[in-house]
């Protein structure tokens, strides 16, 4: 499907709501994740710290701008298409506010990982152009790695963090999961390039179900990057 | 002065202990700026300006690892230099607390505005390298055009907004110039720079009322290109 697929004016209106509906929420994403690494940066118990978790916010917010050009090329209304997904990523912002530093790094981790393997897993329905795009916006700066280093380091120092974060890790895979499902819910387009449509392959529940196990393996394999049991 | 100045192991310590805090002010207060823009972001009444003020945000904080560098080769220690000027940026901030989106816009513009006319001032009085590196890091990005353009338009929709912007103003720059004096009587190297040494030209009294003159007049005018009455 992706090689019959015309770049800007996709022949099929499903498919291109779908694609306005994907990068929207990979650009909402961004902006959202630019304000939790924002928010966490002045819970750093150091400046350099400060000034890393400043960085990686950086890169965040600075990849809104090519998903706005394609937004805008697609003839959408790049800033509204967006903030479609403002409920979604509130809500799990909202039930998973980090409580410190340490909740703060796990977060940004576990749910960039999340999204990242998800957007990934996506990347595979996609005509060339918007699978570059979604996979270019997922480059991390070095933001994993300097998270490992940190909670490991800080597990070392306080072993009793090591139960707290397993939990916090669990916890916040449930709630991303529950979000995810909602907006799934919601946004009809997206679901349909999930499925497949007329003249699209897609997933039947069976492929939707070892894409959750997964999505799954991957995450408890970053808690175990992180020294923590899942 | 400056054409005697070895660039990286200054003769005369008194001054290479001026440029040390000066980079590490200008250093923190890019992290500061930081910090603060993206508490702005938070504010933004529509997602467009959201985004566009954690591209500033963003603009600052990248300037801190050139500031980082050269520290590290003046023999500092880049990050504790800095910290030293944490008290004095945290003060102003606690004290000029921004109540809406409006104040913070405000406050945005007529801080920086008045601590790059400041940097500038001392510019002359740096050896080349420093000079440059001090002014490359008050490039602003565009932030002050995006300030006047919104808050003019703020100010058309609803006019009473004008007096108490300028009441703001005036409140800011205030507390601007009582935490720089404390900052400057905590600093002996930063002030001798300013006063000129043994083999340094400096300011008078005289010339320092004069620059501090300059500045106000420069308030002013930005206070003006804002649409406010001083």
């Amino acid at each position: 499907m992706p090689a019959s697929v015309d770049p800007v004016t996709f022949p099929d209106p499903v498919y291109r709501e779908a694609v306005i509906d994907l990068l929207a929420a990979v650009g909402y994403g961004e902006v959202s994740a630019f304000e939790r690494l924002a928010e966490d940066a002045r819970l750093a118990p150091t400046l350099e710290d400060k000034v890393a978790l400043g960085l990686f916010a950086s890169a965040q917010i600075g990849k809104v701008e090519p998903i706005r050009l394609r937004l805008t090329e697609l003839g959408a209304d790049p800033f509204a298409a967006m903030e479609a997904f403002r409920d979604g990523f509130e809500s799990f912002h909202t039930h998973t506010a980090p409580s410190d530093w340490w909740e703060g790094l796990v977060k940004a981790y576990v749910g960039d990982g999340l999204a990242n393997d998800f957007y990934r897993e996506i990347a595979a329905f996609l005509d060339p152009q918007t699978r570059d795009l979604v996979l270019t916006s997922l480059e991390d700066a070095g933001h994993a790695e300097f998270v490992v280093e940190r909670v490991r380091a800080g597990i070392e120092a306080d072993p009793r963090l090591a139960g707290r974060l397993a939990l916090w890790g669990r916890r916040l895979m449930g709630e991303a999961l529950t979000e995810a499902q909602r907006v799934a819910a919601d946004r009809d387009a997206l679901s349909a390039l999930l499925a497949g449509g007329t003249d699209m392959p897609g997933l039947d529940l069976a492929a939707i179900g070892r894409m959750f196990t997964r999505l799954t393996e991957r995450h408890v394999e970053r808690m175990t990057g992180l020294g923590l049991e899942h």
